[in-house]
């Protein structure tokens, strides 16, 4: 931490301020400026509380963190990359990971078009919302209990994983029974008590970036995660909300390449909800593999002009066989540096 | 709705979207421009789902939405403001209800000194947090139903009703058990699983805006709750994220005015969060009553930087009574310019 | 400046980084955490230069600067407010100061019977577009020279004083012949040429906030109108850009606030821009007042329908008169406020 | 043009709406739905002040544009890509191109090293600002016509072309001497008078986009050029500004596949300026190509830690080079997908 005391702070503020962070269990350094006096404090504590106490202390200017408030999900803790096994499939590791589907389970028939599609296309997990966190109460809030079963049914036929969105910590078992990953939506990045019941949870999560989350927020909800017992997180940047609308949200492409310096945990990209708008699809997914995302989650529906929910920005099927045929040469080059990055790691 | 054809479309593209439009049991209206068509839909439909029908339709430019997506929260379903009573106090009527309190409940000391300072320089409602949102796994949680009971004693002294937030479902009938008003925190605004369970409680509800949420989704979530059986909503804005950072958020003093336009629901405004910086509060309250606000909710502590959360922007006792006093003739014009609409209205 | 080392920085890059810090004559003082290295930087030099040379550094984490960047407009520089007198009035003082006026002068008619009723309601300015600058190559792009004339021939008759803006810098010269007051538009606020030119002219200038730019970048362009030798800046909040669509800008009315404590210059709010809706305005122009702002700038027009630009959110002269005499109480409390404050500052 | 009147308009408003319409020359269409009247407008006029006008009139919810306010520059007007000629290379046809080089011109010794790495390395076009514009009054400004004088005479060793930007209407011609392309900085993407005044330059432009400026904003900037005389216009993403603070901007990687669905210009991409920092460049630069840019501009310097500014985004010349190599399968790729497209699209 460094305090910068304000311009004018007298001698009694600033022995104040180093008596409460001695209080805190810190060694405290002063330095005193030509304009103003800045303290350092050294050693380990509630770094927090230490934080919002100085903040509002008579004479303090400022309080800044040096150090990251986050542990077990850094880089720092644990250098190389986290592998997270699911159905066969392996994420985070040599292979990119596909998963595909429909925003929302309609019917067996469309969900299982859908899937035949994704796994014959490459795809190695299917997405598709059983309870859907809608703006409206009146829009269609998904098919539930029976949604799940008929993801069962598709994983049965294809051999696709199941990735399925909780909205609730008292659906979190019935969830964690039909899913293989438990999603997170970006809604609920911040609802600390489902945070704390997924933590509890066997399956791994898909925790989705809160549509105006910091990297760094997202980070602290997957170290929740960690923090109460599931370290298999899964991250996933989707947009942010900005100014833009040319684009549903604003697609941070550079928040795949922050996390991959940040963080060990695997990291992938949602081109369907970034863009909002079926057409760029392809071209976010093709920067999401250059960018070095560890794979990419989009939607897609047999017939997306008759979809529920987010007919604009879902391929269809023949789009998405399209689109992962041209993703091919791209998926090489991706290998082929990750295998590299893995020969120099081990070295 | 309005559907936009692109420029190119062709009579076959139009003529299917006008047939997708009857499906859905709408009239079309098609508008033929120098450079494209448009087509208006008329009638009372499923709007959701057919707009996004729509938007995914080849040849389809844009699709939008002309009626408003919520009803009961709205100004044109009921034109008067509606009044909620708690606790002896009226909200939304002809009084300026002020809630005062720690953002966490620590201690019977310190609740009941902050209870003490807030009633008798008039606030009506005591504010303290017993189950705590914070960012990072390792921070204060709060004392959770021990700071309920702490809560509850303070309002045996003083009479102040108790606002307070619920994190989680299954907390909802513990908090609700103590408290007079439930807070839903910005970061669960779209929470919609919490949504429908304090729509089903008979407590009045407290809810933030989200930090980045615009204020139809606000009103949208407050239609959540109305449409499961609470109509009781007072609506709260406390910032949204932007790029400044100057301030702890950006304080859309905007909001207020235009949500007095939209929905008849009591708006107050919060501007401990907003700024996130004790010397800018009594200006912002002063803004919010002139702006015709319902009421305010700030943060006040006997010690503030001993708080163990947002002690930088909690006003000290003695300043909260300093600035009710600077609020008084401010509070004398709202008053006569609520009386004066009153008047209006009635005639 | 305080440079923070990476984690695992080595001793030659920490000391690579402390000669490189005694190269620009800076007093190094190094502080050694549990986790990593922090160094405080201490004298007087170019700090940008020295900030951004380490930055770059090997082994650095970050560099963050200490002190302010601008001086001459500082609070610290010069505690007293500045006044700034215009044809007879002053702003700053212990006048809050209304300029009013069309978006656009579009005829001899429209501008005098603006200026007519601005007058009569009590603004001591009137504000009125010679060049406009627009989004479109295709609209109106004012009357230039003619529209300068015609604001002279306003002020003749009414004794206002005349604000306007300069587009560039070679239109500066005809503009000051004219006007009274000089505006930077926001989307000028960082056109350094414009800023340098308005820095050698003799006139007062109206600098309004870009609508992406901070309070410190506002500042900063401040700062180089001051450093080039104009020191009668008046600073203008006038929305700035965020997700938010329901207002053309978000009002940050807690810049105001800020400013009124970083800086000694006069800061008016723009309501008109801010909410892009006419029936906003006199809300957000209460809470300008109540907010400590020292005036409004608005827009009015005699007959906002046919106005070339700005139409929604022009007031029309009857409405701000009724505005002007809403405000009266207000403007009561402000000068009580502002005559108690300055009793308070002179003893 | 849609106009959407309020829910309880009166007979007498839409008839005065309809009025004003037919005015403007344009025909009407009128559509009474279940809960409002929305009318349709037709035919060709002047747009933007049909719609100031009607958004204005009384009983008016709303006035939205179908049409693109932009002409020249869309891909509707001319479905080609754009090819712009610059000393021996070509963007927007057949070849990515590479422009790098230093923020500022510093020293003969700086700019000759960073022109012959960047030479070496493949790139066709130097960058290097000889006028800056710096945040502070404080900062160093460039060398100005000296440094020109040096960018100069590095192309006459390297045979790179030239980029840099010009501050100034008045220094337009000056910088036109020597550059072979005039640059826009994002600060003045909305600098009207700079605009026009580029208008009538013989040389092409590279337009930044405004660090808040909209993707249809940055387009009409674009259409300024244009109309004003000058269609050899390069686009740049630069990033934006959010509430993001892990990098400089955001960049908006989408804003790409947009503009090369919207405008038939060449788009390219700063990484540098996107990311703020070094090591994210490599990551953006494959995603860009992959995205389907035409371009890249990247910050190089011989010791970015001794560079006057911007030296922590800036790659060391090795560094330029290792990237470089990384990106060559990444290229092959995107020549291949372009000359795919341009077979279909001669067929």
């Amino acid at each position: 931490m460094i305090i910068s005391m304000k311009k004018g702070a007298t001698k009694e503020q600033i022995e104040h301020v180093c008596e409460r962070i001695r209080e805190f269990g810190y060694k405290v350094h002063s330095i005193e400026g030509e304009e103003r006096v800045v303290i350092g404090v050294v050693g380990v504590g509630d770094v927090t509380a230490c934080l919002e106490s100085l903040e509002a202390a008579p004479g303090v200017e400022s309080a800044v963190r040096i150090s990251s408030p986050y542990k077990f999900v850094s880089r720092e803790f644990k250098p190389e990359r986290s592998r997270i096994r699911i159905n066969g499939a392996e994420i985070g590791g040599g292979e990119f990971i596909v998963m595909a589907g429909p925003c929302s389970v309609e019917s067996e028939r469309q969900i299982l078009e859908a899937a035949r599609a994704a796994a014959s296309a490459g795809a190695k997990v299917l997405r598709g919302g059983a309870f859907k966190p809608r703006t409206s109460p009146y829009d269609f809030q998904g098919l539930e209990r029976e949604g799940l079963e008929l993801l069962a049914r598709a994983r049965e036929e294809t051999g696709l994983a199941i990735v399925t969105e909780v909205l609730s910590e008292q659906d979190t078992d019935l969830v964690a029974e039909y899913a293989d990953i438990l999603q997170i939506g970006a809604r609920n990045m911040q609802n600390y008590a489902l945070l704390k019941r997924l933590g509890k949870c066997s399956k791994p999560v898909l925790l989705k970036r809160g549509m105006s989350s910091t990297v760094k927020e997202l980070l602290m909800s997957a170290e929740y995660l960690t923090a109460h017992g599931n370290p298999n997180v899964i991250l996933c940047e989707r947009g942010i909300r900005t100014f833009e609308t040319a684009t549903r949200n604003t697609c941070d492409i550079s928040a795949v390449a922050v996390l991959n310096e940040l963080t060990h945990l695997p990291v992938i990209l949602d081109p369907s909800h970034a863009a909002g708008k079926r057409s760029l699809v392809p071209a976010l997914s093709r920067a999401a593999v250059a960018v070095g995302a560890d794979g990419l989650i989009v939607e897609i529906h047999p017939q997306p002009e008759k979809a529920l929910s987010d007919g604009a920005q879902s391929l269809t099927l023949p789009q998405f066989s399209a689109m992962m045929d041209d993703l091919k040469p791209y998926l090489r080059l991706w290998k082929a540096a990750r295998a590299a990055a893995a020969t120099v790691a081990t070295q």
